[in-house]
């Protein structure tokens, strides 16, 4: 299982492939029970994660006690929920695990520890890594914004259909903006029109 | 006006103050007339910004025609587009500035530069931005994503009131994902209801 790590690093690195799957043998590999929470909204987070099998999902809770999906991470997908240290460290998401996981775990505590050390490589990789997340973060907002709810859903089917048979419809709904009811709209309003063609 | 960066700097670094004001001697500073574009949709950024003054609009053209803003940068803000370099180099933004500018400049293509290599503290604090910025973001996603348009509107009013002042309003609009109608009315019902109270 850790070569999906290896592949994932190689998409981010010039290092030679035995090198990458020296760091893919050292680091921590941890499972999870569907229903851990990796982290608590209002919690300072201290790890970082790379979805090796699973699926866990960011959420967050507001005052009147509305819960708001806005992420859904699943195999090959990494995970930090960075927070502006010059104003606030704790978290505004939750991190939950919708199935059993397996994950790499890292520590964001130490700056610099003894993997980087010995593979210099991995600071350029991570920075790379870091750089693709922003990349996509910004893509499905942009999306998001200039979708409307049926083109949301029809770009979700493109690509993650399967996270359409991963997550409960309600958490679905809530990822796309849109009330469950809205939701099985869409979905009969789709199916049909397919039946029709 | 490099002071604004030097107080930007600070928040990020524990350097000393006498050092972040040499860098901020040594950084370059453009101005730039309102309508430029700074990089064109379907391009490859080579450059990062930060803005010293002035008012930068982030959109994408789709292949429909229709114009989607997804972010409006203004003073103290840092503006880079990231590319998933290993799937495609170009952005899918353009940036062009909305008022007269005058922003800091920086070279996307030197992987080390002979700053970074004066000024070793400027790796750590590029990266702490970096996760500010990735903070922001991703807050900004979940609010829109939680947020009805009219709370999106008051959550504006309240963090970024002088938008409304700055941008054409169906820019504004756009950002808020609503049609320019759909802004209008809901200033009409706040501006309303404010008279009444």
């Amino acid at each position: 299982m850790r070569n999906i790590l290896v592949d994932y690093m190689a998409r981010f690195s010039d290092a030679p492939i035995k090198e990458l799957e020296e760091i893919a043998e050292k680091v921590l590999v941890e499972t999870y029970e569907q229903g851990t929470v990796l982290l608590h909204q209002g919690d300072v987070p201290d790890r970082c994660y790379f979805v090796l099998k699973g699926c866990i999902r960011q959420y967050t809770l507001d005052e009147e006690g509305r819960e708001t999906t806005s992420q859904f991470y699943t195999e090959e997908q990494s995970i930090t929920i960075f927070t502006d240290h010059s104003v606030d460290k704790t978290s505004r998401y939750t991190l939950s695990c919708v199935e059993d996981c397996v994950l790499v775990v890292g520590d964001l505590t130490t700056g610099s520890d003894e993997l980087t050390e010995m593979h210099p490589a991995l600071e350029a990789m991570t920075r790379k890594m870091m750089e693709a997340n922003i990349a996509g973060a910004t893509d499905h907002f942009a999306n998001f914004v200039a979708q409307k709810p049926e083109d949301r859903y029809k770009t979700l089917l493109e690509n993650r259909p399967d996270l359409l048979e991963r997550v409960p419809q309600h958490q679905l709904a809530s990822y796309l903006g849109i009330t469950p009811e809205s939701l099985s709209r869409i979905k009969k309003r789709l199916h049909t029109s397919d039946g029709d063609a």
